[in-house]
Formats: structure tokens, C-alpha cells, sequence
């Protein structure tokens, strides 16, 4: 059994102008799209689209979260979201003729009893499932909800998936995650660099790994990603293309990664898909209908980089 | 029995944001409110306000669609849409640190037998009611509709209520709508005219009424209104106040006039309480809660100025 989990889910509007935005007039659009969205909703979504069936957990509220659970359903996804007070956000993305904005709204505030709720649902949860943590936590919420998430995750033997920003992921490495997958910004943060060459990214990925983490897939954006785990140290390119929107890219690489696994692939053939679907996201508005991985695998490559260190 | 029709509503996504927004990066939302809105929706809310209760009619879609009705029939509206295929839009109002940003969507597409549903809806009206038909029309419906709604309106002896920005409006008035509200800037666009003086307004307001309008209100913004009928001929200031968002202000201006009217205040009454309310809501964010009315007031004159012409 698979499940995700979000805790501030968004719906992206997609926004397209003619001209770009100009204050104190009237803006017209001439395209809008409407998207259920969510790191942990994505993952979802593209395991589905894989073939994988999963269940979306995390907190909704209001019309806007309805809509997500609703379009997740669509889609022959299970959903068992915490409904809490509110009114899960509307982020924005305006594509102007040459320029981008991104809102990010801020989302409702969860209160105790809401995340009491969400623990309920990670502890009735089968034994052995996987269960993908993904995304901010939303107001009200204190980051040390990743580690408690781990701890409950550990005693039960879950799979657990990690794709945080927040600093508190080091303290859950103790608790053993099955993956983890800081991209190369969100690692050097962790160990407070500005940036980060190959070789700093596999030494403190070493450290992850040193920590507890069982695997770490460290995405690199337009350079691809590393993979690390007791006996691999891959790096792997991504093809070229047009990017669009860069948003999900990481969330479909993850779901990639973990299906290809999941259903008996190789790392290496894993990790080459993952940079495929990642790159296949990122090049289209919203998440991608992954028509094209076949033909994006042909411009990848993937090097066995243990030789480096 | 009053109804509101809005072909084209929407939800207004308020944001605050504590930075000018910027392309290429996040701007992160410090504040966020969804509201039901469209002018046919405005009016029905306004009316609620002061105790008129209303059916809102016209078209809604999807989970937007929903929570207008939601909204509405949650403050005591009846609603009695046509659901149509697509997502009823959200028009996004950011207010950066001295910046206002206005995204207005186009909305659902809307089809003949959509249309059709709405003139069986506007025909099964009880003779005699009072129909408010305001805004824009949608992406496939064509101006000419607010002239078939204006001869069914006259068919039926509806006191048809007028709010449209189109040219329109003019063959609408053979059929002698009980009053309508153009503000400055589109009575000089329905005459050809860049700009407006008062004694133009009042040559233009008295055309209006010999092609068929029983009563014409003219919104002239900060500089209050004009009214004019076959025996009125009234100019009312507005109160002074920071203005935060003229989109509703006609609308409420609107409502609290035939409010008045229907309620058996004399027009002088009603003009000053229009202007009042049309002003407190461009001092709120969203519509006016209107508890600042009879402060309003006090800044107001009204002036007969038929001697002028």
C-alpha cells in the first residue's frame, strides 16, 4: 500500500497574459487553467498515471480542497484528507509575455486536534506501507511534525519517502527513511553552503546516508541528479528542452524513481526514468502526461561516479 | 420579487502581499480572502444586507460555480443558476506594498442551450418582479442577449434593471427598462466622447430617457452621482475617504437606490444613501458591511440642478 501526504495543498492557477502584468488597470487573461496541486497530490498523480494506486492523506478545507479530493478521485485516487477550517489556497502562476509570477499564498492554519487527526490516520495505516512525506507544513504547524511523522513511521515499519525543505530532516534521519530527496539548494541550506560542486554534494550526501537515510536522491535541476545508497553513486544528466515551469519537476522524478523501483527496475534504470519524467514536468505547463519519456530517455546518460570520490 | 442575473460571476481572490511583486521568483502572500462576487451577485448581497431578499440567477460552473451558491445561500439567497460546463472564474486582486494589481479571468465558455436555459428561467419569472441583469457577458454569448432579455422584461412588465458597460444598452432602451446605471466613462463611450463635463452627462442623461429609460442613474465616481427622471434631475456628491477598491462600488450604489426606493423613500433619500454606500464600499476591502452609512451621509450634498440646463 502506497500513500501520500500533504499538509498545505494548493490548486495552481495557471494564467496566461498578453501583455505583461501592469498595476492599476485591469489585466486580462487570455488562458486560465486550474489544478489540483501539492507536492504529496503529485506524486500521486503521476503514480497513478504509472500505473501505482495510492492514497492522498494531509489537510483540505473548504471549496478549494473539495475540488482537489474531488479531482483526485477523478483520477481513481483514493483520498482521506483531514477536512480542517478554511480555505485550502489558490496559488498563482501568471505567464506573461516574457515574464513569470509566482504567488504562493499561505493556506489555512491547522490546529492540534487537526494534526491529532492526521497522526490517527499514519497510525491506522498498514504496516510495511510506503508513505510519501512531502512539501511545507502549513500555519499553525511546527516543522518538528516531520520528525514525529518519522518516529511513528519507524515503529511501524513504513516506507517512509521524504521531500522536505526544512532543516528538520536531518533530525529524522535517525529514524531510518527508505528515501530522501533534497534538491541541490535544499542540501546546501542543510549544511549551510550557498552552493554546492559534484564533490560536496556526494560528501554530505555521504553524510545523509551516515545519519540513517537509507537512499538519497539529490536532484540538480538542469544537471540531473545524484543517487546515493550503501552500494550506488550514480549521476545521472537531464535532456535538454524548453523549460516552463520547474514547480513539479521534482515531484515527478521522485514518483518516477519509486515506481520504477517499486515494480522491479534496476537504479540505474530507475534514475534515468526519473530524470526523463522530471525534465518530461518541467517542460510542460503543469504536471506532464509523461508521452515523451520514452524519447527524453535518449538524451540522457548515467555515469557510475564511486571512482570520483 | 426580486432577482439578480449575472452571466459571467466570479470569485475575487484578495491578496496582500509585503513586497511589489517580482517575476522569477516566489511572492510569498501575507494575507488572502476568497469572496463570492459579480455584479448581479453583488447586488443580491447588498440587497440581503439591508433586508430585501432576492433569487440570484445566471450562470455558475464547477467548484467556483458552487461556492458562489454556497456563499450566497449561506447568507439567506436564493440562487437558481444555470450550471454550465467549465470552472466559473477567480479574478485575482493584489495589493502589494503600493501597488494594485487587478487579474480579471475570461471564465467558462457558455452555449445556446445554456442560454436557452436561462430564457426559460427569466420567462418563469412571476410578472411584475424586479430583475437587476449586470456585468459582462460570458465567451460565446453575444451583447444582442441583454436586448432579448430586455423584450422578454417588457413582455412580462419585469421593472428590468440595467448595469452593463455594453453599447448595447442603447438598443435595450425601446423597451423601456425601469432604470439604468451607467457610470461617466461608458455613457461616453456609448456616445463616442473621450470625456465627459456635467452639462454633456445631463445632455446624454436626457437622450437616455427620450429612447425609453424611465430612470437613469449616472455613477461619476469620486465626484458622486446624477440621476435623472421625467421629473428629477439630482447631482449628489461623495463622501471623502481613501479609496481601496472602486470594483463593487456601483454595485452597492445600485442596490441601496431601489433598496430606498422600494422601501418608500423619496429619490433625494435614496441618491444620498447611494452615494454613501457605493462610497463605503470603495473605502472596504470587498463589499461594505455598510455600518458606516449614516457617518457617510454627513459628508454628502445633493443638489437640484435642473436650473442648469
Amino acid at each position: 500500500m502506497i500513500y501520500t501526504c500533504t499538509l498545505n495543498p494548493a490548486i495552481d492557477l495557471f494564467i496566461e497574459t498578453e501583455n505583461d502584468l501592469q498595476h492599476g488597470v485591469v489585466n486580462r487573461t487570455r488562458e486560465e487553467d486550474y489544478q489540483a496541486n501539492g507536492k504529496g497530490v503529485n506524486v500521486s498523480i503521476i503514480l497513478k498515471k504509472l500505473g501505482l494506486s495510492s492514497t492522498a492523506l494531509g489537510f483540505t478545507a473548504g471549496f478549494t480542497g473539495d475540488y482537489i479530493q474531488d479531482e483526485l478521485r477523478s483520477m481513481g485516487i483514493a483520498t482521506d484528507f483531514v477536512d480542517i477550517h478554511g480555505i485550502t489556497r489558490v496559488n498563482i502562476f501568471v505567464h506573461s509575455k516574457d515574464k513569470e509570477y509566482k504567488i504562493v499564498n499561505r493556506g489555512p492554519a491547522v490546529d492540534a486536534s487537526d494534526v491529532e487527526q492526521l497522526f490517527e490516520k499514519i497510525h491506522a495505516l498498514p504496516d510495511h506501507s510506503m508513505l510519501f512525506v512531502s512539501g511545507s507544513v502549513p500555519r499553525g504547524v511546527d516543522d518538528a511534525v516531520y520528525e514525529d511523522i518519522s518516529k511513528v513511521a519507524s515503529d511501524k515499519h513504513l516506507d517512509l519517502i521524504l521531500d522536505i525543505s526544512s532543516k528538520t530532516l536531518l533530525d529524522c534521519l535517525p529514524y531510518q527513511p527508505y528515501l530522501i530527496k533534497p534538491n541541490k539548494e535544499e542540501l546546501a541550506y542543510f549544511y549551510g553552503k550557498d552552493d554546492l560542486q559534484d564533490d560536496e554534494i556526494i560528501y554530505f550526501g555521504h553524510d545523509l546516508l551516515n545519519k540513517g537515510a537509507q537512499r538519497v536522491l539529490i536532484s540538480l535541476g538542469a544537471d540531473g541528479a545524484i543517487y546515493m545508497d550503501e552500494t550506488h553513486l550514480l549521476k545521472v544528466t537531464s535532456p535538454k528542452g524548453d523549460v516552463i515551469n520547474t514547480a513539479c519537476a521534482g515531484d515527478t522524478m521522485l514518483a518516477m524513481f519509486v515506481q520504477k523501483i517499486q515494480t522491479g527496475a534496476t537504479i540505474e534504470q530507475a534514475l534515468v526514468h526519473a530524470s526523463a519524467a522530471g525534465s518530461s514536468t518541467a517542460f510542460s505547463k503543469g504536471l506532464s502526461d509523461l508521452q515523451d519519456i520514452d524519447t527524453l530517455i535518449k538524451g540522457i546518460t548515467i555515469e557510475n561516479v564511486r571512482g570520483r570520490k
